[in-house]
Protein backbone atom coordinates (compact mmCIF):
# COMPACT_ATOMS: atom_id res chain seq x y z
CA UNK A 1 0.00 0.00 0.00
CA UNK A 2 1.17 3.45 -0.69
CA UNK A 3 -0.19 7.09 0.93
CA UNK A 4 -0.01 8.71 -3.24
CA UNK A 5 0.14 7.47 -6.27
CA UNK A 6 3.92 8.11 -6.89
CA UNK A 7 4.13 5.78 -4.08
CA UNK A 8 2.33 3.23 -5.66
CA UNK A 9 4.58 3.43 -8.94
CA UNK A 10 7.69 3.03 -7.26
CA UNK A 11 6.44 0.30 -4.83
CA UNK A 12 5.17 -1.62 -8.59
CA UNK A 13 8.62 -1.03 -9.69
CA UNK A 14 9.91 -2.35 -6.54
CA UNK A 15 7.92 -5.51 -6.91
CA UNK A 16 9.13 -6.19 -10.15
CA UNK A 17 12.65 -5.78 -9.74
CA UNK A 18 12.55 -8.51 -7.24
CA UNK A 19 10.58 -10.63 -9.49
CA UNK A 20 13.92 -9.70 -12.08
CA UNK A 21 16.41 -10.96 -8.92
CA UNK A 22 14.26 -14.08 -8.07
CA UNK A 23 14.67 -15.25 -11.73
CA UNK A 24 18.69 -14.26 -11.31
CA UNK A 25 18.75 -16.23 -8.59
CA UNK A 26 16.70 -18.82 -9.68
CA UNK A 27 14.58 -19.19 -6.77
CA UNK A 28 11.64 -21.55 -7.01
CA UNK A 29 9.40 -18.63 -5.65
CA UNK A 30 9.27 -14.95 -4.75
CA UNK A 31 7.75 -14.58 -0.98
CA UNK A 32 5.51 -11.32 -0.60
CA UNK A 33 5.33 -9.79 2.80
CA UNK A 34 2.77 -7.42 1.53
CA UNK A 35 2.93 -4.33 4.19
CA UNK A 36 0.44 -2.33 5.66
CA UNK A 37 -0.65 0.99 6.44
CA UNK A 38 2.05 3.49 4.89
CA UNK A 39 4.31 4.72 7.53
CA UNK A 40 2.71 2.63 10.19
CA UNK A 41 5.94 0.87 10.43
CA UNK A 42 7.70 4.25 10.93
CA UNK A 43 4.96 5.17 13.77
CA UNK A 44 3.07 7.73 11.40
CA UNK A 45 0.54 6.37 9.56
CA UNK A 46 -0.66 8.09 6.32
CA UNK A 47 -4.23 6.34 6.87
CA UNK A 48 -5.90 4.00 8.83
CA UNK A 49 -8.49 2.26 6.56
CA UNK A 50 -7.31 -1.09 6.88
CA UNK A 51 -9.70 -2.19 4.12
CA UNK A 52 -8.10 0.39 1.65
CA UNK A 53 -4.64 -1.62 2.28
CA UNK A 54 -6.17 -4.82 1.48
CA UNK A 55 -7.66 -3.20 -1.60
CA UNK A 56 -4.32 -2.03 -2.59
CA UNK A 57 -2.49 -4.99 -2.06
CA UNK A 58 -4.88 -7.25 -3.85
CA UNK A 59 -4.43 -4.27 -6.76
CA UNK A 60 -0.54 -4.90 -6.52
CA UNK A 61 -0.43 -8.49 -6.65
CA UNK A 62 -2.63 -8.32 -9.55
CA UNK A 63 0.21 -6.08 -11.33
CA UNK A 64 3.14 -7.83 -10.29
CA UNK A 65 1.65 -11.51 -11.26
CA UNK A 66 0.81 -10.32 -14.72
CA UNK A 67 4.87 -9.73 -14.92
CA UNK A 68 5.71 -12.49 -12.48
CA UNK A 69 3.73 -15.04 -15.23
CA UNK A 70 5.69 -13.31 -18.18
CA UNK A 71 9.13 -14.25 -17.03
CA UNK A 72 7.62 -17.22 -14.88
CA UNK A 73 8.57 -16.37 -11.43
CA UNK A 74 5.73 -17.92 -8.69
CA UNK A 75 4.78 -15.31 -6.51
CA UNK A 76 3.87 -16.34 -2.36
CA UNK A 77 1.89 -14.60 -0.51
CA UNK A 78 2.56 -15.06 3.32
CA UNK A 79 0.54 -13.67 5.93
CA UNK A 80 1.93 -12.78 8.88
CA UNK A 81 0.26 -12.92 12.35
CA UNK A 82 -2.54 -10.24 13.04
CA UNK A 83 -0.29 -8.54 16.33
CA UNK A 84 1.68 -7.28 12.78
CA UNK A 85 -1.46 -6.61 10.53
CA UNK A 86 -0.84 -2.51 11.43
CA UNK A 87 2.71 -2.23 9.99
CA UNK A 88 3.99 -5.17 8.39
CA UNK A 89 1.35 -7.14 6.45
CA UNK A 90 -2.48 -6.90 6.20
CA UNK A 91 -3.43 -10.46 4.88
CA UNK A 92 -3.19 -12.59 8.41
CA UNK A 93 -4.58 -15.73 7.77
CA UNK A 94 -4.06 -18.43 5.31
CA UNK A 95 -7.88 -17.95 4.45
CA UNK A 96 -7.31 -14.76 3.51
CA UNK A 97 -4.50 -15.41 1.35
CA UNK A 98 -5.92 -18.00 -0.28
CA UNK A 99 -9.47 -16.24 -0.86
CA UNK A 100 -6.85 -13.71 -2.77
CA UNK A 101 -5.55 -16.08 -4.65
CA UNK A 102 -9.05 -17.81 -5.86
CA UNK A 103 -9.76 -14.11 -6.96
CA UNK A 104 -6.24 -13.71 -8.84
CA UNK A 105 -5.43 -17.32 -9.94
CA UNK A 106 -9.02 -19.04 -10.47
CA UNK A 107 -7.26 -21.81 -12.44
CA UNK A 108 -4.47 -22.70 -9.76
CA UNK A 109 -1.87 -22.35 -12.48
CA UNK A 110 1.01 -22.64 -9.95
CA UNK A 111 1.79 -19.13 -10.89
CA UNK A 112 0.13 -17.98 -7.25
CA UNK A 113 0.16 -19.53 -3.49
CA UNK A 114 1.21 -19.04 -0.24
CA UNK A 115 4.54 -19.23 1.69
CA UNK A 116 3.43 -21.24 5.17
CA UNK A 117 5.58 -19.60 8.01
CA UNK A 118 4.57 -21.14 11.32
CA UNK A 119 5.11 -18.50 13.55
CA UNK A 120 2.39 -16.73 11.89
CA UNK A 121 -0.08 -19.16 11.43
CA UNK A 122 -0.22 -21.31 14.07
CA UNK A 123 -2.51 -19.99 16.46
CA UNK A 124 -5.32 -20.45 13.32
CA UNK A 125 -8.66 -22.37 14.43
CA UNK A 126 -8.95 -23.39 10.51
CA UNK A 127 -5.08 -23.87 9.77
CA UNK A 128 -5.25 -27.68 9.17
CA UNK A 129 -9.03 -26.99 6.83
CA UNK A 130 -6.72 -24.35 4.92
CA UNK A 131 -3.84 -26.22 4.37
CA UNK A 132 -5.82 -29.04 2.49
CA UNK A 133 -8.04 -26.21 1.16
CA UNK A 134 -4.11 -24.97 -0.57
CA UNK A 135 -3.07 -27.92 -1.70
CA UNK A 136 0.16 -28.50 -3.70
CA UNK A 137 -0.55 -25.95 -6.49
CA UNK A 138 -0.49 -23.04 -3.77
CA UNK A 139 2.02 -24.61 -1.13
CA UNK A 140 4.91 -22.84 -2.13
CA UNK A 141 7.41 -22.25 0.83
CA UNK A 142 6.92 -23.65 4.63
CA UNK A 143 8.51 -22.21 7.08
CA UNK A 144 9.51 -23.46 10.81
CA UNK A 145 10.59 -22.20 14.44
CA UNK A 146 8.57 -22.10 17.50
CA UNK A 147 5.84 -20.33 19.78
CA UNK A 148 7.86 -18.91 22.83
CA UNK A 149 5.91 -18.64 26.27
CA UNK A 150 6.14 -16.13 27.22
CA UNK A 151 6.74 -14.15 24.03
CA UNK A 152 8.77 -11.18 24.99
CA UNK A 153 8.55 -9.15 21.86
CA UNK A 154 6.15 -8.72 18.68
CA UNK A 155 8.81 -9.15 16.75
CA UNK A 156 12.25 -10.95 17.40
CA UNK A 157 11.43 -13.52 20.54
CA UNK A 158 10.76 -16.47 18.47
CA UNK A 159 11.61 -19.69 19.46
CA UNK A 160 14.01 -22.56 18.45
CA UNK A 161 12.00 -25.53 17.24
CA UNK A 162 11.27 -27.67 20.37
CA UNK A 163 11.21 -24.75 22.68
CA UNK A 164 7.66 -23.43 22.04
CA UNK A 165 4.03 -24.81 21.88
CA UNK A 166 3.74 -24.91 17.99
CA UNK A 167 3.15 -28.67 17.39
CA UNK A 168 5.45 -29.22 14.33
CA UNK A 169 4.97 -32.39 13.66
CA UNK A 170 1.51 -32.66 13.15
CA UNK A 171 1.40 -29.21 10.97
CA UNK A 172 4.23 -30.71 9.03
CA UNK A 173 2.17 -33.57 8.21
CA UNK A 174 -1.06 -31.99 7.07
CA UNK A 175 1.08 -30.07 4.53
CA UNK A 176 2.71 -33.28 3.44
CA UNK A 177 -1.06 -34.90 3.54
CA UNK A 178 -1.70 -31.46 1.00
CA UNK A 179 1.24 -32.18 -1.02
CA UNK A 180 4.06 -30.39 -0.13
CA UNK A 181 7.12 -31.73 -0.56
CA UNK A 182 9.45 -29.03 -0.24
CA UNK A 183 12.24 -28.01 2.23
CA UNK A 184 11.00 -26.92 5.85
CA UNK A 185 13.23 -23.73 6.16
CA UNK A 186 14.39 -22.01 9.40
CA UNK A 187 13.35 -18.73 10.20
CA UNK A 188 14.48 -17.25 13.63
CA UNK A 189 13.94 -13.70 13.90
CA UNK A 190 15.55 -13.99 17.36
CA UNK A 191 17.56 -11.77 19.62
CA UNK A 192 18.50 -14.86 21.75
CA UNK A 193 19.85 -16.63 19.03
CA UNK A 194 21.21 -13.97 17.26
CA UNK A 195 23.66 -13.32 20.32
CA UNK A 196 24.43 -17.04 20.23
CA UNK A 197 28.02 -18.09 17.97
CA UNK A 198 27.18 -19.13 14.39
CA UNK A 199 27.84 -23.25 14.27
CA UNK A 200 26.21 -23.49 18.03
CA UNK A 201 22.71 -21.83 15.67
CA UNK A 202 23.30 -24.09 12.95
CA UNK A 203 24.32 -27.18 15.09
CA UNK A 204 20.31 -26.82 17.02
CA UNK A 205 18.84 -26.25 14.12
CA UNK A 206 19.67 -29.33 12.31
CA UNK A 207 19.60 -31.27 15.82
CA UNK A 208 16.06 -30.17 16.34
CA UNK A 209 15.12 -30.63 12.85
CA UNK A 210 15.84 -33.97 12.99
CA UNK A 211 14.35 -34.65 16.56
CA UNK A 212 11.20 -32.13 16.41
CA UNK A 213 10.41 -30.95 12.92
CA UNK B 1 -8.66 -26.86 29.94
CA UNK B 2 -6.80 -28.19 33.06
CA UNK B 3 -4.24 -30.62 33.38
CA UNK B 4 -5.97 -33.25 35.05
CA UNK B 5 -9.76 -34.31 35.87
CA UNK B 6 -8.74 -32.59 39.38
CA UNK B 7 -8.22 -29.82 37.21
CA UNK B 8 -11.61 -29.47 34.93
CA UNK B 9 -13.63 -30.35 38.09
CA UNK B 10 -11.81 -27.13 39.76
CA UNK B 11 -12.07 -24.74 36.89
CA UNK B 12 -15.89 -26.11 36.39
CA UNK B 13 -16.70 -25.08 39.74
CA UNK B 14 -14.89 -21.46 39.39
CA UNK B 15 -17.34 -20.87 36.67
CA UNK B 16 -19.96 -21.82 38.75
CA UNK B 17 -19.01 -19.41 41.30
CA UNK B 18 -18.16 -16.75 38.46
CA UNK B 19 -22.11 -16.98 37.36
CA UNK B 20 -23.39 -17.02 41.17
CA UNK B 21 -21.17 -13.66 41.27
CA UNK B 22 -22.88 -12.52 38.38
CA UNK B 23 -26.05 -12.82 39.41
CA UNK B 24 -25.47 -11.21 42.97
CA UNK B 25 -24.20 -7.93 41.12
CA UNK B 26 -27.00 -7.90 38.50
CA UNK B 27 -24.66 -8.22 35.87
CA UNK B 28 -26.14 -8.11 32.02
CA UNK B 29 -24.08 -10.99 31.67
CA UNK B 30 -20.58 -13.19 32.61
CA UNK B 31 -17.40 -12.75 29.64
CA UNK B 32 -15.72 -15.91 29.30
CA UNK B 33 -12.44 -15.48 28.70
CA UNK B 34 -11.37 -18.78 28.37
CA UNK B 35 -7.76 -19.92 29.37
CA UNK B 36 -5.79 -22.20 26.52
CA UNK B 37 -2.57 -24.79 27.23
CA UNK B 38 -2.54 -25.44 31.15
CA UNK B 39 0.38 -24.38 32.76
CA UNK B 40 1.72 -21.62 29.77
CA UNK B 41 0.64 -18.34 32.04
CA UNK B 42 3.87 -19.51 33.94
CA UNK B 43 5.66 -20.83 31.64
CA UNK B 44 4.90 -24.48 31.71
CA UNK B 45 2.66 -26.07 29.85
CA UNK B 46 1.36 -29.04 30.62
CA UNK B 47 0.72 -30.31 27.42
CA UNK B 48 0.80 -28.46 23.70
CA UNK B 49 -2.19 -29.56 21.76
CA UNK B 50 -4.49 -26.44 21.17
CA UNK B 51 -7.49 -28.44 19.48
CA UNK B 52 -6.93 -30.32 22.92
CA UNK B 53 -7.48 -27.07 24.83
CA UNK B 54 -10.69 -26.03 22.50
CA UNK B 55 -12.63 -29.11 22.49
CA UNK B 56 -11.99 -29.08 26.94
CA UNK B 57 -13.42 -25.03 26.79
CA UNK B 58 -16.48 -26.38 24.54
CA UNK B 59 -17.07 -28.95 26.63
CA UNK B 60 -16.63 -26.57 29.95
CA UNK B 61 -18.93 -23.93 28.26
CA UNK B 62 -21.04 -26.31 27.88
CA UNK B 63 -21.27 -27.46 31.33
CA UNK B 64 -21.36 -24.02 32.71
CA UNK B 65 -24.00 -22.97 30.55
CA UNK B 66 -26.70 -25.37 31.49
CA UNK B 67 -25.98 -23.97 34.86
CA UNK B 68 -26.17 -20.41 33.61
CA UNK B 69 -29.15 -20.97 31.71
CA UNK B 70 -30.81 -21.88 35.20
CA UNK B 71 -30.36 -19.05 36.76
CA UNK B 72 -30.92 -16.93 33.74
CA UNK B 73 -27.13 -14.76 33.66
CA UNK B 74 -25.89 -14.81 29.90
CA UNK B 75 -22.43 -15.61 29.07
CA UNK B 76 -20.36 -13.68 26.43
CA UNK B 77 -17.30 -15.41 24.82
CA UNK B 78 -14.63 -13.33 24.85
CA UNK B 79 -12.05 -14.00 21.50
CA UNK B 80 -8.87 -12.77 22.36
CA UNK B 81 -6.15 -11.78 20.06
CA UNK B 82 -3.86 -14.31 18.81
CA UNK B 83 -0.66 -13.61 20.30
CA UNK B 84 -2.86 -14.37 23.15
CA UNK B 85 -3.18 -17.99 21.94
CA UNK B 86 -0.98 -19.98 23.77
CA UNK B 87 -1.76 -18.40 27.39
CA UNK B 88 -4.77 -16.61 27.82
CA UNK B 89 -7.15 -17.70 25.56
CA UNK B 90 -7.93 -20.34 22.99
CA UNK B 91 -10.70 -18.78 21.23
CA UNK B 92 -9.11 -16.59 19.02
CA UNK B 93 -11.49 -14.78 16.12
CA UNK B 94 -14.93 -13.81 16.18
CA UNK B 95 -16.00 -16.69 14.11
CA UNK B 96 -14.58 -18.84 15.59
CA UNK B 97 -16.52 -18.06 19.27
CA UNK B 98 -19.60 -17.83 16.41
CA UNK B 99 -19.03 -21.03 15.41
CA UNK B 100 -19.01 -22.56 19.16
CA UNK B 101 -21.98 -20.15 19.84
CA UNK B 102 -24.28 -22.53 17.05
CA UNK B 103 -23.05 -25.59 18.10
CA UNK B 104 -23.86 -24.95 21.95
CA UNK B 105 -27.23 -22.24 20.99
CA UNK B 106 -28.60 -23.43 17.97
CA UNK B 107 -31.77 -22.01 19.01
CA UNK B 108 -29.97 -18.18 19.09
CA UNK B 109 -32.08 -18.11 22.50
CA UNK B 110 -30.11 -15.06 24.26
CA UNK B 111 -28.37 -17.68 26.52
CA UNK B 112 -24.83 -17.21 24.91
CA UNK B 113 -23.32 -14.86 23.01
CA UNK B 114 -19.98 -13.01 22.56
CA UNK B 115 -18.17 -9.91 23.88
CA UNK B 116 -16.06 -8.16 20.98
CA UNK B 117 -13.22 -6.54 22.53
CA UNK B 118 -12.02 -4.29 19.72
CA UNK B 119 -8.29 -4.81 20.91
CA UNK B 120 -8.57 -8.67 19.89
CA UNK B 121 -10.79 -8.02 16.43
CA UNK B 122 -9.86 -5.13 15.09
CA UNK B 123 -7.35 -6.49 12.35
CA UNK B 124 -9.54 -9.68 11.39
CA UNK B 125 -10.75 -9.43 7.15
CA UNK B 126 -14.04 -10.73 8.58
CA UNK B 127 -14.51 -8.59 11.11
CA UNK B 128 -17.34 -7.11 9.38
CA UNK B 129 -18.90 -10.22 8.39
CA UNK B 130 -19.24 -11.80 11.64
CA UNK B 131 -20.37 -8.98 13.44
CA UNK B 132 -23.45 -8.93 11.02
CA UNK B 133 -23.97 -12.64 12.04
CA UNK B 134 -23.96 -12.45 15.46
CA UNK B 135 -26.93 -10.32 15.35
CA UNK B 136 -28.40 -8.85 18.16
CA UNK B 137 -28.80 -11.92 20.07
CA UNK B 138 -25.51 -12.46 20.27
CA UNK B 139 -23.65 -9.41 20.90
CA UNK B 140 -23.23 -9.19 24.63
CA UNK B 141 -20.55 -6.38 25.32
CA UNK B 142 -18.33 -4.45 23.43
CA UNK B 143 -15.04 -3.09 24.38
CA UNK B 144 -13.03 -0.15 22.89
CA UNK B 145 -9.69 0.88 23.06
CA UNK B 146 -6.65 1.32 20.51
CA UNK B 147 -3.56 -0.03 18.46
CA UNK B 148 -0.95 1.66 18.72
CA UNK B 149 1.56 1.40 16.40
CA UNK B 150 4.27 0.62 17.15
CA UNK B 151 2.59 -1.90 20.19
CA UNK B 152 5.80 -2.40 22.26
CA UNK B 153 4.11 -5.07 25.03
CA UNK B 154 1.87 -8.29 24.14
CA UNK B 155 -0.67 -7.18 26.96
CA UNK B 156 -0.29 -4.13 28.76
CA UNK B 157 0.54 -1.61 25.96
CA UNK B 158 -3.35 -0.80 24.69
CA UNK B 159 -3.78 2.78 23.44
CA UNK B 160 -6.48 5.53 24.47
CA UNK B 161 -9.16 6.08 21.87
CA UNK B 162 -7.80 8.16 19.04
CA UNK B 163 -3.95 7.23 19.33
CA UNK B 164 -4.39 3.99 17.26
CA UNK B 165 -4.60 2.52 14.25
CA UNK B 166 -8.26 1.30 14.96
CA UNK B 167 -11.25 2.91 13.41
CA UNK B 168 -13.65 2.89 15.69
CA UNK B 169 -16.61 4.86 14.01
CA UNK B 170 -16.61 2.31 11.57
CA UNK B 171 -17.02 -0.78 13.85
CA UNK B 172 -19.38 0.95 15.77
CA UNK B 173 -21.37 1.38 12.67
CA UNK B 174 -20.99 -2.06 12.15
CA UNK B 175 -22.73 -3.02 15.68
CA UNK B 176 -25.67 -0.71 15.29
CA UNK B 177 -26.57 -1.98 12.24
CA UNK B 178 -26.37 -5.31 13.89
CA UNK B 179 -28.37 -4.27 16.45
CA UNK B 180 -26.14 -3.95 19.26
CA UNK B 181 -27.79 -1.24 21.88
CA UNK B 182 -25.29 -1.64 24.68
CA UNK B 183 -22.58 0.28 26.25
CA UNK B 184 -18.95 0.77 24.52
CA UNK B 185 -16.86 -0.27 27.62
CA UNK B 186 -13.57 1.54 27.83
CA UNK B 187 -10.58 -1.47 28.66
CA UNK B 188 -7.38 0.05 28.64
CA UNK B 189 -4.31 -2.41 30.09
CA UNK B 190 -2.00 0.27 29.70
CA UNK B 191 1.60 0.88 32.03
CA UNK B 192 1.56 4.42 30.52
CA UNK B 193 -2.07 4.92 31.36
CA UNK B 194 -2.05 3.64 34.83
CA UNK B 195 0.83 5.63 35.65
CA UNK B 196 -1.53 8.61 35.30
CA UNK B 197 -3.98 10.46 37.75
CA UNK B 198 -7.21 9.14 37.40
CA UNK B 199 -8.77 11.97 37.03
CA UNK B 200 -6.91 13.11 33.68
CA UNK B 201 -7.71 9.46 32.76
CA UNK B 202 -11.16 9.14 32.98
CA UNK B 203 -11.44 13.17 31.45
CA UNK B 204 -9.94 11.52 28.63
CA UNK B 205 -11.87 8.40 27.67
CA UNK B 206 -15.09 10.84 28.56
CA UNK B 207 -13.77 13.33 25.46
CA UNK B 208 -12.33 10.64 23.35
CA UNK B 209 -15.57 8.73 23.87
CA UNK B 210 -17.43 11.89 22.66
CA UNK B 211 -15.16 12.42 19.94
CA UNK B 212 -13.52 9.65 18.39
CA UNK B 213 -15.46 6.50 19.44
Amino acid sequence: PAADAAGLAAALEDNRRAVDEACTLGAPCLVLVVGSLPGALQGQPAYHDIARARREVREGIATTLEYARQVGMPLAIEPLHPMQAAERACINTLEQALDLCDTLDPARSGALGVAVDLYHVWWDPKLAQQITRAGRERLLAYHVCDWLTPTRDLLNDRGMMGDGVIELRQIRGWMEDAGYAGYAEVEIFSDHWWAQPGEVVLDTCIARHRGVV
